[in-house]
């Protein structure tokens, strides 16, 4: 495998699309980029995805811990790992982490779980690098506010919640201190996505 | 749990349908019996299932077991659970050694994995007794085209696939004897009903 994968990651509101947009467009000059998300990222992955909406909650915190697997599953081996073998960038909108944050702290199911569940699902592909952009959740909820977007089910989820997803994130990242790149999502645009850009350039190189 | 939990296995043709049925019969004069299957025994399943067919076979295997064990979860938390909780008796139409035997057999998957994501799934719920008729697939082949029915994909899948699947099954029974109720389903109707109705009056009896 010769492409790099880099994952974002962080609450609504934090900065990651503006940020992975921005490093897109720069990657873009020199290399081929993909740009994906989670869930839903595929034909099948939009029908799972609408399955559980449809569901409007009932549905079990296993079965739809199974489901966003699943999605993922397909995702990775359809759209990731075929643009990575020839070579690309794959740049995503949330991955497992996410999955481990969220449904560790929302549902009673055990972090180890949801992350075992997804590397089986996808042969075990972990990012090269992986963008938390931590924010307080106030400060996120106030931007989603000043854009007039309705807060879905998650983000309505109120700030202790969310408090608790950013802690859950920030002990991923210090677990995995040489995946992660944390940053501080309050800085400005320009400095944080000149800190992306040098990470990113590290990496290329190494390669 | 006061209930029973059984569960039928074998091959297309080996005769489950018409033994629990009888076993139904036989039951509900004393106790309350729920009779349901799977894939699809929910209407979450039923999506799931349609799912599966619509894709077609442009679905990862990984993604198709997942997909399988959100089915089981949903159906096992909503449908089998509550009703053992009220003390029925729950007959069901393939349980996971379905999946092991099958997708352990036909994909490129570990039998233990598939075990365990639907023991994941149903945090741990494991048949009272496994009702497994073994046949010959030759004579299953026969007894469906006797019966008119058109093979769908696993049923045409040809006999070596299936020998195999009956040998999967057959490991499987070896290493839990005291779960399994193993029977040649070339013996007639009546005394496998038999045989049947004595395990299941035994397990009865000791609960």
């Amino acid at each position: 495998m010769s492409g790099l994968f880099i994952t974002f990651e962080g609450g609504d509101g934090s900065g990651k699309s503006t940020q992975s947009r921005l490093l897109a467009d720069w990657l873009a000059q020199s290399r081929e980029v993909v740009f994906t998300r989670e869930p839903g990222g595929t034909e099948l992955g939009a029908e799972i995805r609408s399955l559980l909406l449809h569901t409007g909650g009932h549905i079990t915190d296993r079965a739809e811990a199974l489901l966003y697997a699943a999605d993922r599953s397909h995702h990775i081996a359809t759209v990731v790992r075929p643009a990575l073998e020839r070579g690309a960038v794959v740049l995503q909108d949330r991955y497992f982490d996410s999955s481990v944050a969220y449904q560790g702290e929302g549902r009673e199911l055990e972090p180890n779980d949801i992350r075992d569940l997804s590397l089986w699902g996808t042969e075990g592909l972990i990012p090269d690098v992986t963008v938390l952009i931590d924010l307080p959740p106030a400060v996120g909820r106030e931007r989603l506010a000043a854009r007039d977007e309705t807060p879905d089910r998650l983000e309505a989820a109120g700030d202790d919640f969310h408090e608790r997803v950013r802690r859950a994130y920030l002990r991923l990242a210090e677990a995995e201190p040489d995946r992660f790149l944390v940053l501080d999502g309050t800085e400005p645009i320009d400095s944080l996505q000149q800190r992306i850009r040098d990470r990113v350039s590290a990496v290329l190189e190494q390669a």
